[in-house]
């Protein structure tokens, strides 16, 4: 399926006109930045670079998109001729996926014609705002759980093909499962899942739904006992399975206390190496509050995939110069009061003092890097040609262990669920 | 594209063991429904209907799939050779979309095998979950706006797919346009937009800027006025394209004393027919402060698309009664504390006093649809057919129809933006 009507039609009507005056031919530079972090928050998580990537391969005008651009009556006959050929030719330098961001750091940095930049706008948004949304809530998630494993299960809170990105993303972020089935084939997320309460609902008795279960799947599975009454399904399941049972899951009640009670009574019946894995309607701060619980692993749902409370990153897609009619490059940006940019080509670093982040700086003009600087923009396309190092599950596990690295350069206090502002500076250097 | 894998992995591991004792094949009814409304809001719109009975029918196991499940393990081959004749040959009725719905109204009935109907939990909860939070969310922005027209355009603030979804439902919901053109497309939403800031910025002059548009759009298009200074934009606006100047939109600053600003300049001008149209991050509670300004119409953004604080329905998909052994019906309900579920199958109505709504009744047992009542669950699937009604624009127009009536049989204080209770009770009534 193509992806060139996910955009929004003012990117034709302005591609329309510019072509008509020619402006639409000038080189140009626009960025990819969020002026803010949710509130709150410490950092966030670059996500939906490789989805992206793949989406631009497949931005193409064919015959089915230009015939109804035609009869919507959208752009003229000539910029219907420049859609059938359109092929995105130009260069985009980002932040790698996974990377840790800031305010006003410039996550993704495209040059090419205003033309066949500007109609990637809304497809770029649309990615990495939902994308970065669900990383930068799941990281959260991650560092709150400790060391516990988190399986993300939301695939049913949020629509359906945002569920495979959010289930990426997750992923990307430190999460080591998604239910999602999709997301597995995809982008080689690891799948878990084993049964809901309709399973057990189905059959004449708990009993006789677990026998079902370990039947199909081995002891090893998952079994869920808040049915109906969870000291009777933990006996009933050990029995069933035996002590060998891998895991019971939890999806109820109140969990601090259930899960210790659980945990007794698999103890008392030898079931010692049987696993506990909650999934009521969590977030970072009820995984934070279960560290002393007897918890194995958790699975999370609606939070993960609505970003916790911030559905949606912030991010924008501003033009920051042009070539003027001369063909000398032009710094531009918008002056109204709360949402003024800073024109010109920026080139990012992170500094350092003893490897952890101290600053974020954005460097205008000069492309220098400090010895105890990182770089930040890598290549991703370069004259139309994407990297292939970011794409498909290779990308996934690329980014999945880049942010490990940039995550761990954070300063501990990053990892605080308290509310703060971005853990290190954001400082430009005009030169 | 199939809709097959867009699922949780536990669906297709009930379905292997459920085939392998046989339970899978018991006649089975799912519900969808949920328990509560967003805090504070006071009824919710569905929507999704035609949307997910598309992705029902292109919900098929073809060799990739196949393939790809036998590679990862998930099922057995019994299984595998199940799937791949997958067809939904059930039955499926449901509240119409556009309806009102309110906490335990059943929205969605799924008769059919357990096994044929277990599958869809996934893709049917993404889909209703996602849409009715955006169209839930979009019907208090029209009542907010109490008659001026409203534009959906936050597809940069959700999932690309999400966006599309998003647009379709919020002019379900009374929107009047949408900026996104794949739902123009799919869907038939009349689609709107002209510029961004990037337009001016690429031009040498705001006055370039503004001809070249009128040039290519016409006098009667829309220009962007707050890119530098509001007056001399406004200026420079009507001197290139005449009093006749469509409309001006605005996207930044204090909103209700800019626009009178700005509609005394334009009535200076001579352009008193030109309309003012606001874009700067609304959501229902913003545009009802706009109401004494003289604002023409509203784009939003990031709030509708995101369901305005509440990006999920919270709809769940519950077994509510099976064969048993003897194929005689067997009601069920998970008993659990906080999730407990009332088993058997439901015949909601919408009694009504006087033409308003007062109560929504669920019976359970009797399909009594009194005088003054209006039933609720129409066909949407029968025998595995799809009813043509629901789907592609013809059902987006329909539904949209349906929402103004079934909003207008609300009582007004339904149309309160502060916190309350769901605005009708729900009642069930068990024979």
């Amino acid at each position: 399926m193509t992806s060139a009507l996910l955009t929004d039609r003012y990117e034709l009507t302005m591609l329309d006109a510019g072509l008509r005056d020619g402006t639409a031919l000038r080189r140009s530079v626009f960025e990819v930045f969020t002026r803010r972090l949710p509130a709150g928050r410490r950092y966030g998580i670059v996500a939906g670079t490789g989805r992206f990537l793949e989406q631009l391969s497949r931005f193409r005008f064919g015959d089915d998109e230009l015939a109804w651009l035609a009869e919507a009556d959208v752009v003229g006959s000539e910029t219907l001729d420049w859609l059938a050929d359109y092929r995105f030719t130009g260069d985009i330098q980002g932040y790698r996926e996974g990377e840790v961001f800031f305010p006003n750091s410039p996550l993704l940095v495209v040059e090419s014609s205003f033309a066949e930049a500007v109609l990637l706008e809304t497809l770029a948004l649309s990615v990495f705002n939902y994308d970065s949304a669900v990383a930068s809530a799941a990281a959260r998630m991650v560092s709150a759980a400790d060391g516990r494993p988190l399986a993300e299960m939301g695939s049913r809170r949020t629509g359906e093909w945002s569920a495979v990105a959010a289930a990426r993303a997750a992923f990307i972020a430190g999460f080591g499962a998604t239910s999602n089935m999709e997301a597995g084939r995809l982008w080689g997320v690891p799948t878990m899942g084993t049964a809901a309460h309709a399973f057990t609902l189905l059959h004449d008795s708990e009993e006789d739904a677990f026998r079902s279960q370990v039947d199909a799947l081995g002891p090893g599975t998952t079994l869920l006992i808040d049915t109906y009454d969870i000291p009777k399904a933990v006996e009933t399941a050990v029995r069933v399975a035996g002590p060998e049972l891998g895991s019971v899951r939890i999806d109820s009640g109140d969990l601090p206390q259930l899960v210790a009670e659980v945990r007794a009574q698999l103890d008392s019946l030898g079931a010692t190496g049987t696993r506990i894995t909650v999934t009521n309607d969590l977030d970072e701060f009820t995984i934070a509050a279960l560290r002393a619980a007897p918890v194995d692993s958790y699975g999370v749902g609606t939070s993960v995939v609505t970003g916790s409370g911030h559905p949606a990153a912030s991010m924008v897609f501003k033009l920051v110069a042009h070539h003027d009619a001369d063909g000398r490059w032009v710094s531009v940006g918008k002056k109204s009061a709360e949402k003024a940019t800073v024109g010109g080509r920026k080139f990012p670093v992170r500094a350092r003092r003893g490897g952890i982040a101290s600053a974020e700086i954005v460097r205008v003009g000069s492309q220098e890097v400090g010895a105890s600087e990182r770089t930040l923009l890598v290549p991703l396309v370069t004259g139309g040609e994407i990297d292939p190092r970011w794409l498909g599950p290779e990308g996934v596990l690329a980014a999945r262990s880049h942010r490990e690295a940039a995550v761990g350069e954070l300063p501990p206090a990053a990892f605080s669920l308290g509310r703060g502002e971005a853990i290190i500076p954001t400082r430009y250097e005009v030169v």
